[in-house]
């Protein structure tokens, strides 16, 4: 497979992205040709220094970087000829497979949807991370890629994480829960009501309602919500890990007592940095689109982009926006919604 | 002041209540009169038990208990003669100030929205637990009174924790925010967008969007948002914060060395779990009705529930009520709002 790799745009620089490109090439011999996008200098100069030399490495040059500040759309209007663009449409030209950027999450949406265009009868694009819990892991969809979704907008949600979470993660019948305001049935917003109206008539996992207490306890492997809730609760999540982290870290060497402690209790925090740590999953793919696009983390480190390609890689491998297709069109037959644009916009 | 204590419905029995009630009648002067509602004589065996003997104590029988099972409805329908519908009767017939209950949260705020009533020109009421964070504290309001909220109701939640977060949590200036998928300015939903407008009218520290990063990094005192929102947030941040602390515990006496390392460092978990337990707040106001309701953890401890009853006697001190109606009118006057419920609707 053929993966394209925007080398720009990500917190720790070009170099980063070099040292997990250099990773995900020694550990994934699927991977048939791997593009390089970004400026060619600064390329070849991370490459020595990572010592990395691949005949499967392709470097494709483009001078400008979409910025975090940067306006989304800008990634194809001022900068159009920007890595980022660049490497998603290798992935339209069919040169690609998938494309991985640590860039402007707004702006390789935008690139994603304006080129690769949605997948048929999909109404919107999602953000899916999976997020760790202590005894199972989840998806999370949509993290942020829109606001005000309507019902069936959540129903294709919780299809294209049922397909991820069944064919990526391994679960085998995931159990797919609409995040809501408690877990009764009658909980919720109009749309979230309606939403759990239909995809209880769907032929999936549904085990209805969920609250925020479910999210950590082994409750769900596909979490269903709006992108502006998604965003909401990842984030919150991020920060209160970080938060009280940083704190504990401060607390723990206030005093030559604690400080020998810690050293005997190290140990004990490994597992659960290693595993709650974005680093862990690399960054989260945009599902709905023609095409695999994995958007890593904007402070991706070289082993966190190491498993942005690595999860690319499997979404090709299981051809999942295949899979996606085909439960999306069952499930409108199912439901008996012939015009997509119009059953969306209800 | 006089408070209305619903000794029942709390998952510790009446026992912790009434334990409760004795720390806050030990360390709150300012109380008259302390009614303990429910079944008398398993509240006479408890403050026996808790040899609890004051003269302030007036005991008002109520043998049905709304319980977590109920519906919020029956607490005036089937069990209207409950001990929670007859705590909140004491505030309406003026023979108590305020009123503190762990029972069901939607049966306290269907008997105090019916039996109370919304203060003047308050289109919600809204659920407002203090969320505290290693720097400062927040409002987060609404969590979880209603879903659907309109640009109004939001703009009123802001002035509600404004006056909260002011007069009882003692922040001059409380900053307030507007949770949503990002900070810039056009990032929300269309009804977070047109709150946004209407906050940034008036004479208020509003400092604009905040997202879910934000919350623990000392941004702002007032967390604005849609109570499904603030459900979620509210209890993704319990179940993240217990689930970590439980893993961590797990392992940290996995072996010999690690239970040696955690008997140092204990003492380093200290501050950070009596911040940031639940008991610490016990509990969350329900604003903008006319009394003050306060509604207890449903698992608070003793500890807890004296944190719920002396929230509930400031509250009264600082007749946050009449300050929230002054500054709803003021608010109102000057967006311009005449005919409030015709505003709310939109």
């Amino acid at each position: 497979m053929r993966i394209a790799v925007d080398v720009m745009g990500g917190d720790l620089g070009c170099g980063a992205v070099i040292q997990g490109a250099k990773l995900a090439l020694e550990s994934i011999p699927a991977i048939s040709e791997l593009y390089l996008v970004g400026p060619e200098r600064e390329i070849e100069a991370a490459m020595s220094k990572a010592r990395l030399r691949d005949p499967r490495i392709r470097i494709l040059h483009a001078t400008d970087v979409l910025t975090m500040e940067d306006k989304p759309t800008d990634v194809l209007r001022k900068k159009k000829g920007c890595s980022m663009a660049r490497a998603v449409e290798l992935v339209k030209q069919g040169k690609a497979d998938a494309v991985v950027s640590s860039g402007n999450t707004g702006g390789l949406l935008t690139a994603s949807t304006v080129l690769l265009r949605r997948l048929q009868g999909v109404g919107r694009g999602a953000i899916a991370p999976v997020i760790p819990a202590p005894e199972n892991e989840f998806v999370l969809i949509d993290a942020g890629a829109d606001v005000d979704s309507t019902a069936l907008h959540l129903v294709q949600f919780g299809i294209m994480g049922h397909v991820y979470s069944r064919d990526i993660l391994g679960y085998k019948k995931p159990r797919i829960g609409i995040l809501s305001n408690g877990t009764e049935d009658s909980k919720g917003t109009a749309v979230t009501l309606e939403a759990f109206r239909l995809l209880r008539q769907l032929d999936l996992n549904f085990v209805g309602n969920v609250e925020g207490h479910d999210l950590f306890n082994n409750r769900v492997e596909v979490v269903v919500c709006d992108g502006f809730v998604g965003n909401i609760v990842l984030k919150t999540c991020e920060s209160l890990f970080n938060s009280v982290y940083s704190w504990l870290k401060a607390e723990m060497t206030k005093n030559a007592k604690r400080q020998i402690g810690a050293l005997l209790v190290r140990s004990a925090f490994r597992p659960i940095v290693k595993r709650m740590h974005p680093d862990a999953s690399g960054g989260a793919l945009l599902l709905g689109l023609n095409g695999c696009v994995m958007k890593a983390h904007g402070s991706a480190s070289e082993r966190a982009f190491m498993n942005a390609i690595r999860i690319a890689a499997e979404s090709v491998r299981h051809q999942i926006n295949d899979r996606i297709r085909e439960e999306i069109s069952k499930a409108a037959e199912l439901l008996d919604i012939k015009n997509l644009p119009e059953a969306q916009a209800k």
